[in-house]
């Protein structure tokens, strides 16, 4: 099962991390049994939608009797590979790449800042944490000798692209950037974006004018 | 037609800001009519949705000929109450406040910081930009008289309820947090998340192990 199933709708993959969240916080907060419409009703879809969701990876709980949560934790952590630790990569050490790799919360689940690259002569040799920022000239031979998959881009828009076609002729497959640009990649490589304004826009619809 | 309409579901606004973004895309690009069908592709999502989504607003293209770029991204940009400028109250002042000040993108798209807060003496009376950061025994005074009532997060963990509680007592209404823990504000306050983690553990779902 842990194999990704390429017949599994994108919006579908994309929920998962939602329920995996859900799933951390009733798991922290003692709870063991979860119903779909709890479930849904914290997340704002609806069960049918969770249940059809599951669906696709197996058989997770029996009807009206809900879903175990340290059971379902654990499937959806093997679905989404978070069985392991993962390495990353991350471009950019100004103010931005410092306060990413000083993120409490991406170790603590999984994910671990351990190459850190900026194209600055003034940054190269500075320690953030207990990583040194290396020269963007040595990131290929970093990533490919580490065998890295995933990187984060932390610079500014107009450094973007050049960094995200760096990383993909390096082998990275999947870049979380932070940049206000769309980035353009092949096809075999994931790109998600950090996108504050989207997040804003949403919320000035119910503030009003 | 600005004002939010109480029955809409949430989910078809979150889209919303999707769907400008793609517009400003194409806009930027020339493009001066799109179909539901290739404005769906872009974002994966089906056109039924799509038109659908935009149904709750009102009518914005007739059948067989799509959507008018221009036109529809001005309505949208009504709806979102994106025709005015909003002015933004940031907290926290360390490496990720600086960098969230200095985002490019926000200024462009009509969100602008305007005060800047930290609890640390260190920080206050620092300059980021143009703007001087100021106590947090400043913030109920400064957001009142600015009558501000977007502001973002950028504490670490254990500071962020009590910034978020000291915001939503001094008026303001919809919250962007950074740090990595969920907030617990009233009902009537919005609150949204900028989560790397969702965005990467979707990623690794497709990165196999």
């Amino acid at each position: 099962m842990p194999s990704p199933l390429s017949n599994i709708p994108a919006i579908v993959v994309a929920r998962l991390p939602l329920y995996l969240r859900s799933l951390n916080i009733l798991a922290e907060s003692g709870s063991t049994v979860i119903s779909s419409a709890e479930l849904g009703a914290r997340l704002g879809i609806t069960p049918a939608q969770i249940r059809k969701d599951l669906s696709f990876f197996g058989e997770f709980g029996k009807q009206g009797t809900g879903y175990d949560v340290l059971y379902l934790r654990e499937q959806l952590k093997n679905i989404l590979h978070l069985d392991q630790q993962w390495s990353v990569a991350l471009v950019g050490a100004g103010d931005l790449g410092r306060a990413i790799a000083q993120h409490g919360g991406l170790g603590e689940r999984g994910f671990r800042i351990v190459a850190i690259f900026d194209q600055s002569t003034e940054k190269i040799g500075e320690q953030i944490g207990d990583i040194p920022v290396e020269s963007m000239d040595l990131l290929p031979i970093v990533v490919r000798r580490r065998q890295l998959q995933l990187a984060i881009i932390a610079v500014p828009a107009n450094r973007a692209q050049r960094a995200a076609d760096v990383l993909v002729a390096s082998g990275i497959k999947g870049i979380l950037s932070y940049a206000p640009i769309r980035l353009h990649v092949p096809d075999t490589v994931q790109v998600r974006y950090i996108d504050p304004l989207i997040a804003l826009q949403e919320m000035t619809y119910y503030l009003g004018g």
